[in-house]
């Protein structure tokens, strides 16, 4: 059996994530592969209990600290029911969303501090990572354009704060691009979804 | 205005917490103090919707890393919300629980070690600490007698644990007095409430 693999997909808000995860898991299952599509924060039982709790209420439900707490609640939840239990059986597990959005959000846009961030998913997660992480890149300009197409009402506790903070996300994403270069790749966002694609299979073709 | 206080009760199962508080909360407000009766986990309007998901649904729900997680969280909005804003406006606080039940809990008889559950503490609330925590103590048949006698419907995912875990969790509170004696305060739980209550009384005396 094929070692099975763990990628994640990562990005500000806008970026194409849980459009180009579908169209990725189509294609390898085209190919003949297992595939689990799951996303954060969620994605096992006890993980999309908590989701709720983060991004249902008022912007101000939470302390900074308590969202971080929650989060490496979820992820580790997610990591030991969903995530490693299907890689180890040979399955590509494709995650809208990882520690990353942590790190960025939490650790970056809130100022909690990557350090700390990390430091609660060793003590939850046993420190896993993906095999390969998809940084999704849009220029600011373009989000912000794709963003204001988006139902108002539907943005949640965390998508709706201001621009400053999401500018504040992208580029915390930037410099975690940076510090791990065998880990991530960047993927140009823009353009067709058909262009995006070819270019989220050349950024995993090497781990087929 | 004389300062706020925090204190905390802690110890295991029917060692009879709950009615030491209501009893010592009594006595202070006929003192003409303000007073403040909390608990944990709970406390503040977040802290009690994460309660619910650590005691409610079976026993093996959540690894004791997402356990300890859920409680920090918990402990944070707690602490952000009722405990602090409260001692600052020169209440005494009173909580059955705090960091300690995660001390002794998740750190000593579920084997996380007590510095993980302290450096998420240190993460989630500042390491805010209770002026004085009284520490219940009842000799192991005693509380198996009381015990006895509680709905066993009644027990929770984690009061339901066996007697093994229970004599885990008093080892463990037993370390922790031992090793903070300025904050720590033994109370000897057996005989009648009102003895109890002079005995918690006495604990007390020198913060009023």
């Amino acid at each position: 059996m094929p070692p099975g693999r763990f990628i994640s997909l990562e990005g500000g808000e806008g970026a194409g994530k849980s459009t180009q995860l579908r169209r990725l898991a189509e294609v390898l299952r085209g190919r003949g592969l297992d595939v689990l599509e799951t996303r954060e924060p969620g994605g096992s039982e006890g993980a999309e209990l908590i989701r709720r709790l983060l991004l249902e209420g008022p912007e101000e439900r939470w302390t900074a600290e308590a969202e971080a707490l929650l989060f490496a609640a979820a992820r580790a939840d997610h990591v030991a029911r969903t995530i490693r239990p299907a890689v180890e059986r040979g399955a590509w597990v494709l995650s809208d969303r990882f520690l990353d959005s942590s790190l960025a959000y939490q650790g970056g846009a809130l100022g909690l501090g990557t350090e700390a961030i990390r430091a609660l998913h060793r003590f939850g997660s046993r420190d896993y990572l993906p095999d390969r992480t998809l940084l999704l890149t849009l220029p600011a300009k373009e989000t912000e354009q794709r963003l204001r197409f988006r139902d108002a009402d539907g943005a949640d506790r965390i998508g709706a704060r201001d621009a400053a903070f999401h500018a504040g996300v992208a580029a915390a994403f930037e410099q975690l691009a940076d510090e791990e270069p065998g880990r991530f790749r960047r993927v140009d966002a823009s353009g067709s979804a058909d262009d995006v694609t070819a270019r989220v299979l050349a950024a995993i073709e090497d781990l087929l």
